[in-house]
């Protein structure tokens, strides 16, 4: 499985994704769900995908190598030529669908079926910072402030904490912080999300020098977000008020 | 869909049930989901069940007017008669496979299938206090220490507080906070898990005294948990350290 979550905040965006994939509880892997693109002064694009790794390895080959534009006079576009990032999650939710006719009645024979979860997000020059999840059909929608998140994968087990504490003007930093403990309340629970992960954070309007970190499980941060965070919910809970219908 | 949560601890049981049922999002019901038995000084057995309503009844049913038991003489038992946690545990099991002999080929028929899950915790008097989790084929298994809490329906959202803060050595008003949060998590993540909640508390070696009560949506204790948890989360986080690695 997978674990990757995005907000999409006043300040910026914040992307954190885990590295295990498995068939299998006996196979275990780790590989790289999170691509960055990056423009000195023109663009910065995130991408981490959930789902089939072929599919998913195969969506970032074709925006890489580029693709023909259903909508604009059949040119050919790439992750690093699109002007927009509307433009950008087409782009992206075309390759699904390219890789769809291609591999999709294989995969669809199987139990796995063809299937794919991706979270976009990013900034081109002078346009509006956004984010989107574009799904196995290729569509996609987009955060708003309601909800400044994106989740996909296994993303049951870290929500709680983000529909708790999460508003748009969480400030990057605490974001970040937020991301962690969502990873690893997941990683406790569901052994197909692991580490290392990947994080990307990116401040509005910086285009082209997003911050990118690698995690390892043995990191003293991510162990201390870990550790800390149980002592502090313990702590939490044990100070608030008993029932006061408790006998 | 059903969230029921259960404690085994060194100082009793608590169970939480929530009353929603359904048959798409828009039609929903309110049905209790747990059922408690007790004879003063003698025992005290609580249910709570997850999946098809109509199997769950029919259990209920059959556990109280009695079933020929397959170990005994072909005894009929039933759950007030039943010398020990164990016994009561089969006689359950019994009963889901007595319910899969009538309605399992017409559920199985169906998207839903033939599908129940039971928790059933308690003591009788002079013999160990037991937590059982019952499935759909019958067979059970028991609660331990190292990890002293079962679940049953809608486990994801309220398991990392669980994972994280709850020991078998928590006292039962601990417990009690536990459970709503717990539940809280739950009800805010999926429209299918909802008010009002069914509390069972029973400290140990007390046969036929458990406390029960039923929590509605706008109970004011439920109401401070709910909102005083978010709070102390948010604090909890703030005040984590900054990744020293954050530009």
């Amino acid at each position: 499985m997978t674990y990757c979550v995005a907000l999409y905040l006043d300040e910026g965006l914040v992307m954190l994704a885990d590295t295990r994939t498995n068939a299998g509880v006996d196979n275990i892997s780790t590989f790289k769900k999170m691509t960055v693109w990056e423009t000195p002064g023109e663009r910065t694009i995130a991408m981490m995908t959930a789902g089939n790794l072929a599919v998913s390895q195969a969506v970032v080959n074709l925006i890489q190598e580029g693709i023909e534009l259903e909508d604009q006079d059949k040119q050919t576009g790439t992750i690093l030529t699109v002007p927009t990032m509307f433009q950008a999650a087409r782009l992206v939710g075309q390759a699904v669908r390219e890789v769809r006719k291609v591999d999709g009645e294989a995969l669809e024979a199987t139990d796995g079926g063809f299937n794919v979860s991706i979270i976009l997000g990013g900034q081109i020059a002078g346009r509006t910072m956004r984010l989107f999840r574009i799904y196995t059909e290729g569509n996609f929608i987009e955060a708003t402030a309601d909800t400044p998140y994106i989740q996909i994968g296994e993303h049951k087990y870290g929500k709680p904490i983000l529909d708790r504490v999460a508003p748009a003007d969480t400030n990057l930093v605490s974001a970040v912080k937020l991301c962690l403990i969502s990873m690893d309340s997941t990683v406790r629970s569901n052994l197909s999300v692991g580490p290392p992960f990947d994080l990307f954070v990116y401040r509005m309007d910086q285009c082209g020098s997003a911050m990118t970190r690698r995690i390892e499980a043995e990191d003293p941060y991510f162990r201390e977000i870990a550790n800390g965070w149980s002592d502090a919910l313990k702590t939490a809970y044990l100070a608030m008020a008993d029932p006061p219908w408790f006998g």
